[in-house]
This record gives C-alpha cells, sequence and structure tokens, in this order.
C-alpha cells in the first residue's frame, strides 16, 4: 500500500471539509448563534491537521484500486469524525456514539437521526447537519477530483470508481476530471432549480436550502419533528419529483444535454425504475385509498412514500408505519431495489437488479442451450464480465453483512421487524424502517454497541461494501 | 427437448409411488380403517398411469441437464399431485389447494401443515403423510437409480444432479448406480437406528415409525398437535442427534464406513455445520435459562430447536415464538443457513455459505494483489468454476424468488413476520415459522393464492431452484 499518497489525499479531504464548515459559520453569523464558534475552531483543525497530512506531493504516485478503496474508505471515517465534533462542542449531542451515528448518517445521506427533538437545534448546526447530505450524496472525493489535479497515474479513476455507486464507473468523457465536473455541474444546477421551485411555493429560505441538501443527496434529514408532514402539498410534490429525479442515473441528464434524447429515454436501467416507481404507486395508492379519503390524497401520499424510498432519501410525509401489510411490504422491498447506479441514492441499485435478473435468464437459457455463447447485455451493448462478476460479489457480501447485522442490532432485544428495518435502513442509506424505528421513530433508543454496527452499515452501503472491508484486511496494512 | 425419455422417465416414478403407496394399504389392515381402500385405488391407478407413462424403452437415449432437470421437476409435481388424492377420497381434507399443499409439504420435506388437528387423522393417512418425508428426503429419482437401469446415456448422473441437494454433486464411487445404493443403505441403517432408540425410550411402535420418517428426511410432520413437546426428554434427546446426525453431508458418513477418519473430520462443510451449531446453543441456552428454570432444561430445549431448525426439520418442543428477540433472531438466521449438501436437509446449506464467504475472501484479496492467481479451495481441492458461479446464481435466484414470495403472499394481509418466516420455511422446507406461523399455529391461515406460492416455493427450495424455473421458460416445451 503507497500509504504516502493515501496520506496526501486525505489531507486534501480535511482542507476541504474546513472550507465547508464556512458555510454553517456564515448561517451562524445570519441568526447570531454562538454555536457558530465551534464551526470557525473546527474549520481550522481540519485546515492544521489538513495541510500537516497533505505535506509535499509524494514521490511514489503508485495507485491501484487498493490504495483507490483505503483512500476513500479512510477519508469518509475521518471526515465523519471531524464532522461530529460541532455536535459535541455545541452540546446539540452529548453522546460521541451518537455524534458520530448523526454524522455518518448525513454523509452518507442516510438520514436516520438519533435525535428525538430536531426542532431544538440551532439553524447553524441544522444547516450543516443537512449539508453534509448535499456533500456525501455525490462524494467528496469525486468534487475534489472536478476541481484539482491532486496526483497523477490512476489514482483519479480509482478513486471515482471507489466513490462512485453502482457495478460499475461510466465516464462520460474521457477524462475522469470532465466527468467529474459535468457531474457537480448537473447536480448544482438540478439543486438551485429545487430551491427555486421551493420559494415559489412559499417555503422559507432556510427550510427551502437545507431540505433541497437533503432532497438532492437522497439523504432525508428533515428540520421538523414531523419531517415533511407539515408542508403544502404543492411543496411535498415538488420534493417527490425532485427525490425521484435525483434518483435518476446522471448518465441519463449528460445524454438529453448532448441532446441525445433517444438514447437517455431508452436506458434499461431507468425505464425500468420509472416502471418500479409506477407500480408501486399504482398498487400503494389502492390499498390506502380508505385512510385518506380520497383518491388523490391516496395518490400524493404513496407517491411521496415511494420516492422517498426508492431514491432511498428517507422523508416522511405520513406515518407509513401504520399502512397496511402491502404497502408495507412494497416499501421494504423498494428499500433494497433502491435508486439508479451513478445517480446520488443508494440500495443494491436498479441496474444491478436488471443484471441479477438477467443472469437467471441466461442461466435457464444455458440449461435449454448448453452450447450457446449468449453474452449478458445492457443498453444494446455487452457487458463486461467484470462487471457481472462484481455485481454477484457485491451481493454476496451484502447478504453476509445483512445477516450479521440483524443478529447483532439484535442483542438490543427489540423486535425483529425493528431489527430487520433498522438494518435494512442504514445498509441502504435510508433513513427510517419500520415499528421503533418508523418514521416518527428515532434511532436513539439502540445501544451505543448497535449504534456502532449501523454506522459501519451505514458507510459499508455508500462505499459499497469494499473499500470498508478492506480496512479489516491484514494485508492491507502492509507497507508493499 | 427429449420428451419420450422423460415421460418413460415418469412412468417409472408413478409405479414406484404405487408401490409406496402399499405400506400405508398395510397400516390400515393392521389399525382395521377403512381409509385403506382410498390407497388401494390410488396405488391402481398410479399403476395404470404408470405403465402408460414408461411405455417402451424409448430409442431417442440423448439425456442432457435439461432433460434431467425437467424430468425432476415434472416428477415431484405429478408425484405430489397423485399423493395429495389419498387426503381428498378419505375426507380428511377437503381443499384440493390445502391436499396439494400437505403432500408437497411431505414429499419436499417441509412439515409445513394446513390442518389444526392432526391427531383427528386416520392411522394409515398419517402414516402415509409422515412417509412422504422418507422419500422425498433422499429422493425418488436416486431411489429409482439405486435400484433399475431405467435409460442409458448420461441419465443417471443428470437425474442425481436435478433432485440432490448442494452445489455440486459428488458421486462416491465411480457409477452414479452404486452411489445411489450407497446413499440408501446408510440412510435406512441410520433411519432403522433411530427407530430402535426411540422403541428404547418406549416409545410406541407407530409413533417411533412416524417420527423416525419425519427426522430422516428432516421433514417435520408431527403426528401430535404439540409435535415433540409431549414426548419424554429421553425421546427429545434421541431425536435432536438424529436430526442433526440426519443434516450432516453423508459423505462423511461413507468416508467413515471406508475407516477414512482424519478425512471425514476435517471435511470443512461439516465442521463448519457443527461449529455452528454449537455455537447457536450456547447462545440460546443462556438467553432462555431464566424461561425454563434450569441450565440443563434450557440446553435440551435449546438444542432440539437449534437442530430441529438448522436441518430444517421443523419438529418443534417448545413455543419458540415466546422466546426473546436474540433466540428468535438466531433461528430465523438458522432457517437460511440450512443443512449440509448431499444431507437430506434444506436451506441454503453450510457449503454454499463456506463458498460464499471465501468468495468474500478471494475478492479482498484479488484487491490486494490484483496479479495472484489465488483459487478457492475446499477440503484442500480447487473448487471449479462451474460450482463457484453456479452458487452465485443459485443466491441471485434464491434472494429474487424470496423477496418476490413475500410480497406475494403480503396480499392475504397477514403481518410482516408471519409473511417472511413463512416464506423462508417454505423455501427452505423448514415447518414452522413465526407468529401466526409458529410451532403452535399452522398454515391453513393463507388464501389459496397464498397457498399456491408456498407450495412453488417448497418445491422450488426442495429442487433448488432451477429445476422448477425451467418449467417457465418456453424453449423448454419445443420440441428440439
Amino acid at each position: 500500500m503507497n500509504f504516502s499518497i493515501v496520506k496526501h489525499i486525505i489531507g486534501y479531504v480535511l482542507i476541504f471539509e474546513a472550507a465547508l464548515m464556512v458555510l454553517p459559520c456564515i448561517v451562524a453569523v445570519i441568526y447570531q448563534e454562538g454555536e457558530g464558534w465551534s464551526f470557525v475552531i473546527m474549520a481550522l483543525l481540519c485546515l492544521l491537521f489538513g495541510f500537516l497530512l497533505k505535506g509535499k506531493k509524494p514521490e511514489n504516485r503508485v495507485f491501484y484500486v487498493k490504495e483507490g478503496f483505503v483512500t476513500v474508505a479512510l477519508s469518509w471515517i475521518i471526515m465523519s469524525v471531524m464532522g461530529c465534533l460541532p455536535f459535541l462542542i455545541t452540546g446539540s449531542v452529548t453522546n460521541p456514539i451518537d455524534a458520530l451515528f448523526e454524522t455518518v448518517s448525513g454523509f452518507t445521506t442516510t438520514g436516520s437521526s438519533i435525535l428525538s427533538d430536531v426542532e431544538a437545534l440551532s439553524k447553524s448546526v441544522l444547516f450543516w447537519r443537512s449539508f453534509t447530505h448535499w456533500i456525501g450524496g455525490m462524494g467528496v472525493l469525486v468534487f475534489l477530483l472536478s476541481l484539482l489535479h491532486m496526483t497523477g497515474g490512476g489514482s483519479h479513476i480509482n478513486l471515482m470508481r471507489a466513490e462512485s455507486p453502482g457495478p460499475s464507473v461510466s465516464k462520460l468523457v474521457p477524462t475522469v476530471q470532465s466527468t467529474a465536473k459535468i457531474l457537480y455541474i448537473i447536480y448544482m444546477a438540478m439543486t438551485v432549480l429545487e430551491i427555486l421551485f421551493l420559494l415559489i411555493g412559499r417555503m422559507p429560505v432556510f427550510d427551502a436550502l437545507t431540505i433541497t441538501f437533503g432532497t438532492a443527496g437522497t439523504g432525508g434529514f428533515g428540520i421538523k419533528n414531523d419531517s415533511m408532514a407539515g408542508y403544502s402539498p404543492y411543496l411535498q410534490v415538488v420534493v417527490t419529483i425532485f427525490m425521484i429525479l435525483f434518483g435518476v442515473n446522471f448518465s441519463a441528464y449528460f445524454l438529453l444535454l448532448r441532446r441525445k434524447f433517444k438514447q437517455a429515454f431508452s436506458m434499461e436501467e431507468v425505464r425500468c425504475y420509472f416502471l418500479i416507481i409506477l407500480a408501486s404507486i399504482i398498487v400503494i395508492s389502492l390499498s390506502v385509498t380508505d385512510l385518506y379519503g380520497s383518491v388523490g390524497e391516496a395518490v400524493l401520499q404513496a407517491a411521496f412514500q415511494v420516492g422517498s424510498i426508492i431514491t432511498t432519501t428517507g422523508y416522511a410525509s405520513t406515518d407509513f408505519n401504520l399502512w397496511p401489510e402491502v404497502p408495507k411490504t412494497i416499501l421494504v422491498l423498494l428499500m433494497f431495489v433502491g435508486a439508479c447506479a451513478g445517480s446520488t441514492g443508494g440500495g443494491i441499485k436498479v441496474s444491478r437488479l436488471v443484471i441479477l435478473v438477467k443472469t437467471i435468464k441466461k442461466e435457464l437459457h444455458m440449461l435449454l442451450h448448453p452450447r450457446s455463447l449468449k453474452k449478458l447485455k445492457m443498453d444494446g451493448h455487452a457487458l463486461e464480465h467484470e462487471t457481472v462478476r462484481a455485481t454477484n460479489v457485491f451481493l454476496i457480501a451484502y447478504v453476509l453483512i445483512f445477516a450479521f447485522s440483524v443478529l447483532l442490532v439484535g442483542f438490543d432485544g427489540n423486535d425483529l421487524i425493528t431489527n430487520f428495518t433498522a438494518v435494512a435502513s442504514a445498509l441502504n442509506n435510508i433513513g427510517p424502517g419500520l415499528e421503533l424505528v418508523g418514521p416518527l421513530g428515532n434511532f436513539g433508543l439502540f445501544s451505543n454497541g448497535a449504534k456502532l454496527v449501523l454506522i459501519f452499515d451505514m458507510l459499508a452501503g455508500r462505499l459499497e461494501i469494499f473499500p470498508l472491508l478492506l480496512l479489516f484486511v491484514r494485508d492491507t496494512w502492509k507497507k508493499f
């Protein structure tokens, strides 16, 4: 492992985090909150550590996949540790594990909270909490890549591969840096658009900003105790639409910008994504119409919850824990489906499911025609063997970590649905689960041990497992 | 598809089923029950259809994997349809779907029942019900293979592959026929041994026979409404030990018979199987000691339930639905683990889990050493690529069918844990689940639609998915 370069890049990440903390400072100045000082202190600390770690550009530029994985995993952990300190310094949260949980939940765009009363937080802390979603959504290292030439060699693509969700990394344009830039430009443009639409609906500016950060990153931290339930139907519809849009593979937007409409609308993953959303909304609307009195209201609530769960955002506009079993089961299944690859959403990802279903179809075809050389195809192109293999291995690791986490969290003695959906929620970066961790519950009820398991799951979910697992292998820590 | 040979073999299966039905006839004679006639009628019908289907030995001997899969899938379905008619004719069950459910549950060694009062059944029907477990456990076609030269060509190995559980078929000796013979000899010897041990504990002969059939096939149909709870601790211990023994890979017994003790005791799968059992018993005993008053009683109950669930037998000696969350969670996870490959048990199988864990380890190794050519090994031998691939594909199909089944069963409106564990129970061929389908509940509460889904799952679980899926592919039904 080339630790000198890992250190160097983590240094950049910390300097970047310092820059990010300037924003809550500004919020504190506007609202005249003393909490601003904690962000000033932390920004300076990040800056100090950042420059110490960055040092000079290392001579050894060797940068393979493993360096990419380790850099990303360590960056996210260190970023979370530094990012959680403002919660502790301001006294918003007193238990360090809780503060770490809340911050990891933010950066990983999970949106699960240990707080029972978020309205008690100061504006600057609330702002920081929601802003972590925005950063985590598209990725810290992707952001850095779009701005800087940190190192040479294979570092760019390997960092991008480690941080971007989905079974394979698709470069939109030949260079990684330009790809990262395009992604962030689309991301920012859509963010601005949502803020505008929310402001048109007379949402207060602070709310519009924070709610948009949560939507864009598909995070889901609310700034009200009832999440989104208190906002007008118009605002709920805007958020519904944007949640679903942020869950679309960003390659589709790139194709649209290039006016390749046909290609954009024929992307298998995106079509499948919208099909699942549509089907789920229809079935759920039918079964909850009685609860809401009118078909319109039922469709609105169904669409909001489906959009929120499949994109793994996790806002709630109603307590779906009280819904009948079929809608609840559909939501639980959608938790696992997740959004598109190359979006800001979590979960297994629609493209992986498409690949998995195609694998089964191919297997059946092979049984009937053993000598056929059929290749798996996606969007008209043959899928690389490596992509299919990586998808299979991902599923295995996912299932094993899931099962093990449910067992460990079970030692707290809560009911099975709480444990099962809490782990599903963490590993898929969603936010709420069912029963005790339903939309109106929170994760404060878990013991510190269970919270650590869920913190691991959130990071594993966001970084797609292997970068994090690699940290637990002894060989990783050998110098060469 | 070579349908002439498929038909031919199914003919044999029906003739064989006719022979099996002689046993409940004998029981009816002994207990002087009129129900015996229904078995006489069905035996004659099976014989008739059997000879009609068998016809002459077909000239076309082409027999590939697909023929093996289709033959086995159709055999099991037809066998179940014929086997369920006695329930209807005797009036023991009135709903045809219920009768099919009960019979499929028997043959697939699931042991889930739609009956709320099994003690009301006549002895001959009870005997038939339990006897289906014994046949299904080691397999009908494996039995036929051990006796007959049905066809030539690749039929033997392809039939064995389709019916035997586990990621790969290990022939114990060079010929398939001898392998099948050895397997059935071990199976019968162990069956006789258990009957003897039960008789020593003063269990009535009828009970000893039926309970042993349920243990040997890892089925779990009880003949009492409280399953095994009413029997003495000695009898419960005997059943616990034999359940666990029937869940061991039979290759281990073969090695023991050949006096290859070292090889037998170093089988990775078997060691892992016992390790999981031991660990589960210890953890569960610790958490249920309060419930049972003494450590001894807690260990007894823990061991019985662990043995029953991991081997997918499904007998119950206590209502584990009332246990605390950790033991319940462990039992749910054990449902998925299942027994060893090459045993009569169901589930994912310990060997598959070992392969899956090794795949993850290899992936991490590959990330660190991209140029290494490490191969997966099991018991000191390199695993064939095909075995690893088949294991991955199995997991994919398993997870997808599982998710889809939970959704479909959900339309009945029962709670999520009932649905989740009912599907887990069916797909892993266990028997009881939790909540409404717990040890004291039964599957009669489901609608006909949900029962059909569970029937599909039971068959898919026993035949390891692909033989059954193949029936739903249009190409399968093309003549050539």
